[in-house]
């Protein structure tokens, strides 16, 4: 997969701190040194590349165990950024504890509730350990090995325990061995690659039969393949669907998205970028 | 919305004690009496219905703000059981705790993740409260007055407080006024009403440009509204989409059905039902 290349690019915010997710994604993302904008929520990142104090923000947009990251969905159609990238990272997660830790000592573990959903497994076989629910799993981690209590673990990945000096109690407690995260790189401007060949849309239909059908066909006639596909109803309105889409174009994207804003009652490009390949 | 009538149904199972958003829409769905079957799993609820330990499963779907149960629509690909019902029950979430207890004193509170995400807002706002995951959101109240710490809170309906004597120190505290969670009713056997009039399918696709948009066409020309598509990567086959789709029809639901049937690579009805008018 390759990396992309953000030319002056110099701050970029992601969630969490050194050994999260959002950071691995962010090196993975950002081919140069940069210099790290760490935030506790994701609406600061939108602030903060908004605002010109980052130049990109890093952002989850779906798990392949735990499905959309909604809140990242709403803030893209409340925030008029762009994506400008797509990156898919593995996700192994792991019980990790202060050394000299045993599991069967363990009997708390705090980590990200997507974190604890896609361990859900592996924590309904041990009722004993009481799930805590943090802001970001490096975050848990490092909490965790503050407070050096052998009874409380947390889960994050190998490079946060790496981090913060704590050991693996239990490797890869997902509960699919196959887990990835989608993240969008997100800018003030949008693209003006040329190597653009996906694009992510937000729109809404009015809720009658055939209208969606309508929309997907003129997306196939401009030879676009739909890679994800969501609706979500929109409060106060029961007669309008709200939908995300990703479609991807072996050329011109752009006359897909034109293809949508034609048909459907309002949308937005969210942003043209380069399909990254997906993981599995 | 007219409740449901299920005839023999005698032992109806669903996640939760009494007072959880499960329970309130197992009595809304279950016109009669009922023996309830309480779990504290949702794979519980399909065993139980499966093995005839239970003549009908609860089951939240989808909520309005935090979207899909993932594991629920596994479930239903996994288990040969038949939706026969759905209900939209309102969700309203308090924060309570013991008598005497005061919003300040609060350093702990305990709820269901997607109630904690409902609640992110109020709760980012009071960074002091740690987050605690529960099975359950009437569990979690459960235990608060089990232990009876005026600083220890529980995120729960207004019947769970009220059924463990807690009282309410903030109200209605989801990120957004209006919050519906959808259920579902599954049964052992399919659906024998007239009055279907809404299906639930899974099916899968190859991954190529207009084969989601030939199906939704054959769902239209059939006179079906889609009321709601969700895409999900398939583990293991990245050139095949699996994806969850809700129709509704004003006749024939039937013919919906055996159109998506002749055109997915592979589909499955997880039942035909009467549809329930949203709240909002």
């Amino acid at each position: 997969m390759p990396l992309k290349f953000y030319g002056m690019t110099k701050r970029v915010a992601y969630q969490g701190i050194r050994g999260s997710f959002s950071s691995m994604a962010a090196r993975a993302m950002a081919q140069e040194p940069f210099e790290p904008v760490e935030t506790s929520r994701f609406r600061e990142i939108f602030e903060h590349v908004a605002a010109g104090r980052a130049d990109l923000g890093i952002l989850p947009i779906e798990n392949a165990l735990a499905g959309s990251v909604h809140e990242n969905y709403d803030l893209l159609g409340e925030f008029q950024l762009s994506i400008v990238a797509e990156h898919y990272l593995p996700v192994e997660l792991h019980l990790v504890a202060p050394v000299g830790a045993e599991l069967v000592g363990v009997r708390q573990v705090s980590s990200h509730p997507k974190a604890l959903e896609q361990c859900s497994k592996f924590l309904e076989e041990r009722p004993q350990i009481a799930k805590i629910s943090s802001s970001d799993t490096a975050g848990a981690a490092q909490e965790v090995a503050r407070l050096n209590d052998t009874s409380m673990a947390a889960i994050a990945s190998e490079e946060a325990a790496c981090e913060q000096g704590l050991q693996i109690l239990a490797r890869s407690i997902q509960n699919h061995g196959m887990n990835a995260t989608r993240f969008v790189a997100v800018r003030a401007a949008p693209n003006t690659t040329s190597a653009a060949n996906k694009c992510s849309l937000l729109f809404t239909l009015p809720h009658q039969p055939g209208s969606l059908a309508r929309i997907l066909t003129a997306i196939a006639d401009a030879n676009g393949n739909v890679t994800k596909i969501e609706s979500r109803p929109i409060t106060g309105k029961p007669f309008e669907y709200g939908f995300y889409i990703d479609v991807q174009a072996a050329s011109e994207i752009s006359s897909v998205a034109r293809a949508v804003e034609c048909l459907a009652s309002s949308s937005r490009v969210l942003g043209l970028y380069e399909a990254a390949a997906p993981l599995f």
